[in-house]
C-alpha cells in the first residue's frame, strides 16, 4: 500500500549523494572505529559557536519566568531582531536598511523556500550555476517552479556569461549566485557580478518583469587571503540575500537565517508582506525565539576563521603532494578537486577503501569532480595524506 | 510590477481574520492605551514556561563550548530527543511506541506541512471538521492538495457523521481531528472517534488506499472536568498525531512539535523515511536544536492547566450574566459562542466599540459564532464583562 506521494517516492529514489556518503560513513565507521576514518563529507561546523552565544543563552534562561518568554511574536521575527540586523547588514552592504528590509527566517533554507513560495508562479524558472548546492532544486520545485542550471567555466567555476544568457528566457523569474561557493570555494569578483546585474537588468526590461538575483552567502565570513565578497544590494535592486548564522557562528541545528531585500528596490514593501505571510503559511511561522536572541548576543562575532584557514592549507598540501589537479578555494570551506580518472562516483568509492569519505561531484550537478569538506580537525586532514596518496595511484 | 506570485498575493487578499482582528487590536491598543483593551484574540499562551524549561536552558548553555552543541543532527531530530518522546507518548496513548514511529517537527504546523508532503499526490482531498483551525487548508494547498470542510452538529459542535461519511471520496487522504477543538473547545469522545475510526477504515478498503486520521492535539493537557481525550494511535492503524510544546510549555516561539505514526501502521518506516526526507526539503532541515534539548528537559511537566480553569469559569461567568448562548468548553483555552443578531463581523466589530477584541466565526469557516481566547489575566476577563454586556443589549 503506497503511503508516500508520487513526487516524494521519487524524489527519495534518485536521492542526495551527500546523504549516501553520510550513510555510508557511519557503516565504515562502525566497522573500523570513529577514529580511523576521515570524513570529509559534511558541512557541519565543528567549531564551538563564539563563547558569547553561550553568554547569550544564560542571559535569556533568566528571563524564562516572564509571560511570553518563549511566546509567539511577528511572523517577520521580533522588530528587535530585524532592527539590530538591519544595522549589522547596512555596514556590510554599505546600503541603508531597516527593519522593513529584513525577515528572520529558519535559516537560509527556509528563507530560500519562503522567497520561492512568494514570487513563483507555477513554470516560473530559477537558474543556478553549476556546480550548485543540491537542495536548490527541490527548493524551487516545493513551490511548483522549474530548476534550470547553467555551468560556470571548466577548471575556474568563474561565471560564463554566454552560457548565462543563453540560459535566460521570459520565465526566468531568480539567478542563485552562491558566493563563496558550494561545492568550488569560488568567489564572484565585483566585475563578474557587476556585468551579471546588467544582463538581468536588461533581461528584466525585455521580459516585463523583474529577475531576483539571490545571493545565498552563509559563507561570506569565509574569504580567505583578504578577497572581496562585493555586497549585491547596492549593485542591483532586485537583489535579495539569504543569509544564517550557521556557519559563522556555529549554529546551524537551531535554525536562524534572513532574507534582506536591496532598499531600492521597488515594490518592496509588498514583497516583504509576502515573505512574511509565506514564512506564516509553509509551517514555519516564526523564526526559532532562542535563535533571535542568540542572533542578537552574538551579531558581529564570528568563530575564528583563521582556524578554516589553517585547514584549506594543510588540505592543499596533502593534495598538492598527491598530485590532485584542483583550484585553490577564495573562501567557504570546501575543496573539489578533479577526479583522477574522470568517474567521480568510481574515485570516491576507492576513497572510501582507504576509509576517507567525500562527495561525487554528481552530486552537485558536475561528475568528473569530488567535494571535501574541511570543517574538521586538522589532524583529520594530516592523517588522509596517506589514503588519499593511495586512492591516487591505485 | 507585480513581485508576488499570483497564489499569494490572491490569498493574501483573502486575509486571515485572526491577522485582522491583530492590526485592529494594536490601532485601538494606540489609541486607547494597552490596558483599556481586552484582547481575546489571540492564542498566544501567557503563562510563563515551566521553570523546568528555563533549566534545562541554563544546563545547555554550560555545553555551548563543545563541539556540534548548536550543530546539525539527523533530519528527524536528535535520536536521544525522539526516543525519550516515544517513551512519553506510549505511556499517553496505551501503545509502545519507538523512535522510529517518532519525527520532530518545527512546531506543529512544521508537522503537518511535512506530512502532507508526504503523503499528498495533486488532486488529494484533506477533510476537516468545521468550524476549523484556519491554516489548515493553507498548510494542504501548499502542496497541491484540496482542503475540504464537513460541518459538525449545530449547537454542540460535535461530529456529524452522515455528513462526514458523504464527505469522504476516492480521493480522499486524511481527515483531520483538532480535539480539543480550536475554536470550540469540544472534546470528541471515546465513541465518536471510534465510530470515524471504523468508517474510516472501511472507506479505506473501498478506495484501495488508506485514509490518514491526523489528530492535532496541541490542546490534549488541556482537557477540564475530568474530559477524557482518547488516545487515537492504537485505535486506527493510519492514525497520526501532530503534537507540540507549544502549549503545554507555553513555548510556541521556539517552534518544536513532532509527529508520532501508530505502531500498528503497515509501511510505516517508509512513510517515516518520507516524512525526514520532506522535514529537510522543506527547508526545516532540523527542529531547532534549542528546543530538544528544552523539550526533553521539561518533557511530562506543564503549566498549571488549574489557572486556565479559573479563567474558564470566570469568562463563563461573564458570558451567561450578559445573556450570550454558549457552550461550556471542554478543554483548550477558547469560548466560541454564538454572536447575537447573527452577524459575526458585524457583532465583532460591536465589541471593538467596547474595546474588547475577538475573532468572527468566518474566520473558522462558521459564521455567525466569535471566538474568545482565555489565555489572558483573570482581572481583563472581569474588567470585559461591562463591555460584553454592553454589545450584547447595544
Amino acid at each position: 500500500m503506497a503511503l508516500l506521494s508520487t513526487c516524494v517516492a521519487n524524489s527519495m529514489t534518485k536521492g542526495s549523494w551527500i546523504r549516501r556518503m553520510f550513510e555510508a560513513g557511519i557503516a565504515l565507521k562502525q566497522e573500523h572505529g570513529e577514529n580511523a576514518v576521515c570524513d570529509f563529507s559534511l558541512g557541519n561546523p565543528d567549531l564551538p559557536p563564539p563563547s558569547i552565544v553561550a553568554d547569550g543563552m544564560r542571559k535569556l534562561s533568566d528571563t524564562l519566568d516572564r509571560p511570553f518568554s518563549l511566546g509567539y511574536m511577528p511572523n517577520g521575527g521580533y522588530s528587535w531582531a530585524r532592527e539590530a540586523l538591519a544595522d549589522h547588514l547596512s555596514r556590510e552592504q554599505g546600503l541603508a536598511l531597516t527593519a522593513g528590509e529584513i525577515i528572520l527566517t529558519c535559516g537560509a533554507a527556509g528563507g530560500l523556500n519562503v522567497l520561492f513560495k512568494a514570487i513563483l508562479d507555477p513554470g516560473d524558472e530559477v537558474l543556478a550555476l553549476s556546480p550548485y548546492f543540491v537542495e536548490y532544486g527541490t527548493y524551487v520545485g516545493n513551490h511548483n517552479g522549474i530548476f534550470r542550471t547553467v555551468p560556470t567555466a571548466t577548471d575556474t567555476f568563474s561565471i560564463d556569461l554566454d552560457k548565462l544568457e543563453g540560459a535566460l528566457t521570459g520565465r526566468t523569474r531568480a539567478l542563485i549566485l552562491n558566493s563563496p561557493n558550494n561545492p568550488t570555494g569560488q568567489i564572484y569578483s565585483r566585475e563578474e557580478v557587476s556585468t551579471v546585474a546588467a544582463l538581468l537588468k536588461e533581461k528584466s526590461r525585455i521580459a516585463g518583469r523583474p529577475i531576483f538575483l539571490v545571493a545565498d552567502e552563509p559563507y561570506r565570513f569565509l574569504a580567505y587571503d583578504g578577497a572581496e565578497v562585493p555586497p549585491l544590494l547596492p549593485l542591483y535592486d532586485f537583489a535579495v540575500i539569504a543569509g544564517s548564522f550557521s556557519k559563522n557562528m556555529s549554529m546551524p541545528g537551531e535554525r536562524i537565517g534572513y532574507l534582506a531585500l536591496s532598499a531600492n528596490m521597488p515594490g518592496r514593501d509588498a514583497l516583504m508582506n509576502g515573505l512574511i505571510f509565506c514564512n506564516r503559511i509553509l509551517g514555519y511561522v516564526n523564526p526559532p525565539v532562542v535563535g533571535q536572541h542568540l542572533m542578537r548576543a552574538a551579531l558581529g562575532c564570528q568563530v575564528d576563521a583563521g582556524i578554516y584557514k589553517k585547514r584549506r592549507d594543510a588540505m592543499a598540501e596533502v593534495l598538492s603532494a598527491a598530485g590532485y589537479n584542483f583550484l585553490m578555494p577564495k573562501g567557504a570551506f570546501y575543496f573539489f578537486p578533479k577526479a583522477p580518472g574522470g568517474d567521480d562516483v568510481a574515485f570516491v568509492n576507492k576513497l572510501m577503501q582507504h576509509l576517507i569519505l567525500a562527495v561525487p561531484g554528481s552530486g552537485f550537478g558536475c561528475p568528473g569532480h569530488f567535494r571535501l569538506a574541511y570543517c574538521v580537525d586538522e589532524a583529520i586532514i594530516h592523517r588522509a595524506a596517506d589514503g588519499m596518496k593511495k586512492a591516487f595511484f591505485s
